[in-house]
This record gives structure tokens, C-alpha cells and sequence, in this order.
């Protein structure tokens, strides 16, 4: 690359306020005050980023198959073909946290983590970042999670890949990242 | 593809009810009540669900450059390198909103979209769909935003793709997943 283009010297716009705006179970909506460094004065509101990152796992199982689930998703209202994902715990490390929810979504333990990136989205409106490993070395073991229903475990064939990430219907851009990303990581022999 | 992945015979869990749980200038959580298959039954929490879908443009400038835009996110906290993006307003279709949007955040208008994917994200606690568009056929037009200071374009050699989608700190899901199919449709020859 003849430039890094994740550099710049933008001058951040100050942020003199940040209060709590709504808070339920699950959510946190804080709105901030901030002053641009041309004057303007905007207030944005965002779901108060993550003290907690996420993991996500691409579990590989030697026998030429990627490990996907199944799940329920109530945004969406539907089934949806994703990966392993979960919250890391208090005390935990990343790694812990990618091995324990293995564990608990698809009845295996592994040997190998290797980290391939940590993905976020819509930073606009949050920050949740999601340290994604790529999985080898599968044992069975099983651990009880929380899910209301057991998972359901898709085996897809490597060589499918291609065809289901060109798939029109196939729109999670996470679980699609990390997809193409771990491809490149293949086709460059970086992580093998 | 010897199978396709996304179907599936899973019974959709019953949303018996579904209650505002707070709702701020931009957010508004909904509380669902649900009852799997199994009968287990769960209260899930969302942010409600776009009634308004966005668009994301990949504008190519003909010279050999995708244009990218810089610009502060506050969920981030910092300027983040992105794609020109934005809500479909009430009235416009997809690819008017498209185009505005290019108007407003880079000054220029396009005499050609081609969509690429409808991408989603976290469909387990929103669904806000963002359909994705090349651009091509540039020419010098602006609109007036509400961005609170102009947007810093940076264009991007498409020499460079590769390596800006490579780098370690690069991670918006959403604007990976777009540019590595756009990719994609090169190598397949399938969008030019």
C-alpha cells in the first residue's frame, strides 16, 4: 500500500457532554454533546459502546467443513445461518471466551485459536467490537449454555464456501467479512 | 452449491407481544415476548426493526480510484474511513437515495448503480438493511447535507484495495463485506 489510509490529522470534535438517555435490559442509549473542530455543535445519540468485546469463531473441523449454527434472531424474525458468537465473561480472556462458547453452541473444545480481526459495525450509532478466531483441533465437549432451544449445527463444505457467500439471500456483513476475510487469509498463506 | 444453506424447516418461535421498552430522539427498543417451538419461552429485547432501509455506494471515478469518505463517528469516537451511505428518504427509491447521497457526501452524481447485496448486522438485536450499490459514470453535482463539516473524500486506488482491506485496524463489517464482494464480481466477471 503507498499510503495507509487509516491515517489522517483530523482534529477530533470535542465531546463536552455525554449523559444516559434510555436504559432497559439489554440496551443503553447515551446522548452526547459534542463541538466540531469548524464550531458546529451537533448533539448524536449511540448505544454506549462496549466495555465487553465479542467473539466470533470459524470453527474448522478437519474434515473439510466450516462449523456454522443456526439461530433464531428476533431482529430479523428468523432463522438465521451464523456463527459462533458470544459475549466475553468478567475474568475471561478472548481466547476463553471463543473456546467456552464452541463448547456451548456446538459440543466441541479446541486446541487452536488463531485471531484473523476484530470486526465492528455501524459506528455512527455504537461501538461492539468482535474478536473473530478461526478454530482447529475440534474434541467433543459440551457445555451448557443458555439458548432456549438446542442450536442447530451446519456443516458446509469448503468447497461451497464460494457459493454460499455469493448467495443473494446471504446479507449478515459480519458473518461475511469474516468469511472472505479468513478466504484471503488462504489464498495468502498467512493463516493455515 | 449442492445444497442451498439458508433453507430450512425450523418452526419459527410465536411472538405473542411486542412493547416499546423506551424510545429516545433516535433509538426506539421494543420488548418481544416469545415462545420457541419447544415451548420454552423468552423475552428478547430489539432495537425496532427499519421500516426505512439504507443505501451504501461504491462510487468508481473512472480514473482508476473508489471514492471512500472520512468522517467522525461518535460510537467509534473517532474519524472512521467509510463509503458514502445514508437512509432512503420517505418517497425515494433505492437508488435515489443512492444518488443523493453521493451528491451530498462527495459532489458528484452517477449516471449508473448496480446493486451488489442487501447487508445486515447483529440480526439477533436490530435489522436495519443497507442496500449496497457501485456507482459509475461520475460527474460534478452537490447537494446540501446535514453533516455538521464536509466530508473528507479519499480516493483509493483500486491498486490498493487488497492491502486497505488487509490492514489489521481495518474493520467496519459492513464496509469490508461490501468492498470484498465488489471483489468478487470482478474476479466472476459478473459485474463490470
Amino acid at each position: 500500500m503507498q499510503r495507509d489510509y487509516l491515517v489522517h490529522d483530523r482534529r477530533q470534535p470535542e465531546i463536552s457532554n455525554v449523559r444516559l438517555a434510555a436504559k432497559t435490559a439489554v440496551f443503553e442509549v447515551q446522548a452526547v454533546d459534542l463541538c466540531f473542530a469548524n464550531g458546529e455543535k451537533r448533539t448524536y445519540e449511540r448505544l454506549t459502546p462496549s466495555r465487553r468485546p465479542a467473539v466470533m469463531v470459524l470453527p474448522f473441523d478437519g474434515l473439510g467443513n466450516l462449523l456454522m449454527i443456526r439461530e433464531y434472531s428476533v431482529g430479523s424474525e428468523r432463522y438465521e445461518l451464523t456463527l459462533v458468537k458470544g459475549l466475553i465473561d468478567d475474568g475471561e480472556t478472548a481466547e476463553q471466551a471463543a473456546n467456552r462458547e464452541l463448547q456451548e453452541e456446538i459440543g466441541f473444545a479446541c486446541e487452536k485459536l488463531t485471531p484473523l480481526r476484530t470486526l465492528y459495525t455501524s459506528p455512527g450509532h455504537m461501538y461492539s467490537p468482535m474478536q473473530v478466531f478461526a478454530a482447529h483441533g475440534l474434541t467433543p465437549s459440551h457445555l451448557q449454555g443458555d439458548e432456549p432451544e438446542p442450536l442447530e449445527m451446519v456443516a458446509v463444505p469448503l468447497a461451497d464456501l464460494d457459493a454460499l457467500i455469493d448467495h443473494a439471500d446471504f446479507g449478515d456483513a459480519r458473518v461475511l467479512a469474516a468469511l472472505m476475510l479468513w478466504q484471503r487469509t488462504q489464498v495468502s498463506g498467512s493463516l493455515k
